[in-house]
């Protein structure tokens, strides 16, 4: 039987609850025999801040780099607004994603057959809806120098953020793009500002090529970024795949989330490139939500998109196609049977505590 | 009687057919005797470039110069995908809004009563939904250099875009922000990512002091853009004001117009700073929606966001906000009574042409 080794990063808010949760489908896997984990557990985020001044301590990275794959919480809250920028919370997650090379981010936008009337679409619009938003992870204006703030002569302040993209970064990421639609729906849609943004001209021109020579099975559309949130909140079922840089990628796969009403029920994956060798990628899972400071520690978060992100690192790191189907289908059958955590409860119907949504997935297991 | 001096630039695909709708509603409110309007008409996008290779020509700069206000119809399509970078038509409207410096771009979701079943969303999310976004207009990463391609040594490219704003940038367009919210429901919330972006940090600092010092009546809040994306989706009614930059500006304000599914009716207002003596601002008034080159020359075009248009500039133009409200007025008559262009009329029912829709609203008036 193949072992595992995992690093939680249960993080803060929220997080700590709902990585409980994850553990235990873990655990459930490893007891069926279906493959053993090792985990390991570190500090991420404020609570790393708290404890040593970082988002992330040299240690935690060691370890990161060294699991097979990280499942990762959520961080920040407002305890930690006033804190330097280069310790901010988010910088914890921004270092592995950049450190572990994790460029290719996917956000899968599904719609919950039982919870398309939580969605503030109507029920036609997102019913059945499965998309894919395909974020580039570790390029843009998210890394890209210089990025400062300067104080000019007259007393004025200038900022600077740089917006950077190289052939290789968008070849590497449409090719992913193209992968996955072969195994979906075969069409891709790339996003960009073109018409405004040499990154968006340069994009454009990469994602054609590698579509045209390597891939001419899958069908490809250019469009441009505004519109494609636009046509997001107006027939989202026109995608199969969205391809788009980091910026783009942060602002599609919120809203493609929001469509959905299943926020808290949606996983994300982000994954390196294939070690030349061993063949293996580096991988971080994250539910797509946040950390919910407001209702952290009060057992009210939706453990759904964590456990979801199990399934994801199932499929994608671990070569376990089937488990993952398995686990999907209990959500799907749990929620079926009307068992709702408070975010996704109608109005005046019981909620179940985030241990207890645990708890019947694994019974459905 | 005042007499103002207007140019139209309808540019490419529908914008003739509905400027020629925006001129009717002119000669109407001059015929009146409510103001005199002199109007002269040039070319602008695509249609400037087949004419003289340039996507606005210098002399036509120098009218938007002078005139008191712009009317600008669309831009763009298919025909002129292939043609160099600073000659597309888009290029036009970027030279006019940073020639100009029209700093402040108003763009006002509403949601029309008699539509609220057009949209995508539930009707209770959106019915009556009245909300503004004030995108920044001449800074970020539209216009931050260096913007260019260049190739490495190894044989890649790399695209640069550079995403800038300066602590005056962000001043002037927080105060038009705090002024616009006291006309209105007296709350502005800030959208940037300071969790990421330097110019997001600055942004925030600059915001928050304009607020505290010269608008503590004015309810401030700061969201990051991706989270104000989805609140926009999830329910938008809790904003009144949006102020966020240039590239956010753009999907946000994309996002927000195709939540009231009015997308064909709504307008929007590019303004510069008052001149320091005479007082006034240069101007540009436009539809929020493209030039729909596929729909072209068919008359199917609706001219309503083109004519709503003329009531912001009538508004904040000509300081006529009477006859604004008058037109307004029209317009949601006209829809109240059932008349419906293509684009917002239900499958099966008869939609009227876009020469009927302006006349509708022209008899209305
Ligand atoms: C937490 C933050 C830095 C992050 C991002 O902007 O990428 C988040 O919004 C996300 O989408 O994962
Ligand atoms: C036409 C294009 C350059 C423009 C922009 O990106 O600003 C448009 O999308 C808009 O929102 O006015």
């Amino acid at each position: 039987m193949a072992s595992h080794n995992l690093l939680l990063l249960p993080g803060d808010g929220i997080g700590p609850e709902i990585m409980g949760e994850a553990k235990g489908i873990l655990n459930w896997f490893g007891k069926r025999g279906i493959a053993s984990f090792e985990t390991e557990t570190a500090l991420v985020g404020g609570a790393s801040y708290d404890a040593c001044g970082k988002a992330i301590s040299e240690d935690t990275m060691k370890l990161a780099d060294q699991a097979d794959a990280v499942l990762f919480g959520a961080v920040g809250g407002p305890k930690w607004d006033g804190v330097p920028y280069d310790a901010r919370p988010e910088a914890g997650l921004l270092r592995l994603r950049k450190d572990l090379g994790l460029f290719a981010n996917l956000r899968p936008a599904i719609c919950y057959p039982a919870l398309a009337d939580a969605s503030s679409l109507k029920r036609d619009v997102v019913e059945g809806l499965d998309i894919l938003i395909l974020r580039e992870l570790t390029g843009g204006v998210y890394f890209g120098e210089p990025k400062e703030i300067v104080t000019l002569e007259n007393g004025e302040k200038r900022a600077v953020d740089t917006q950077l993209y190289t052939t290789h970064e968008i070849e590497r990421i449409a090719r992913v793009a193209f992968d996955l639609a072969r195994t979906r729906r075969n069409k891709v849609s790339s996003a960009e500002k073109r018409n405004v943004m040499k990154s968006g001209v340069l994009w454009n021109q990469v994602v054609t090529k590698i579509g045209k020579e390597e891939y001419p099975d899958v069908q490809l559309e250019h469009v441009l970024a505004d519109n494609c949130a636009m046509q997001l909140v107006r027939w989202p079922k026109q995608y199969d795949v969205i391809v788009c840089d980091n910026l783009f990628g942060d602002i599609l796969s919120d809203v493609a989330a929001m469509l959905t009403g299943s926020l808290g029920m949606l996983p994300s994956a982000s994954l390196g490139a294939p070690d030349p060798t061993t063949g293996q990628r580096k991988s971080l899972y994250e539910p797509v939500h946040g950390s919910a400071p407001d209702i952290a520690g009060r057992s009210l978060a939706n453990p759904i998109a964590m456990i979801a992100s199990v399934g994801m690192a199932l499929r994608y790191s671990f070569g376990l196609g089937e488990a993952a189907d398995l686990l999907d289908k209990a959500i799907a059958n749990v929620l079926a049977t009307g068992t709702r955590t408070k975010d996704i409860a109608e109005k005046g119907s019981n909620a179940v505590s985030t241990q207890e949504m645990g708890a019947a997935i694994l019974k459905e297991l």
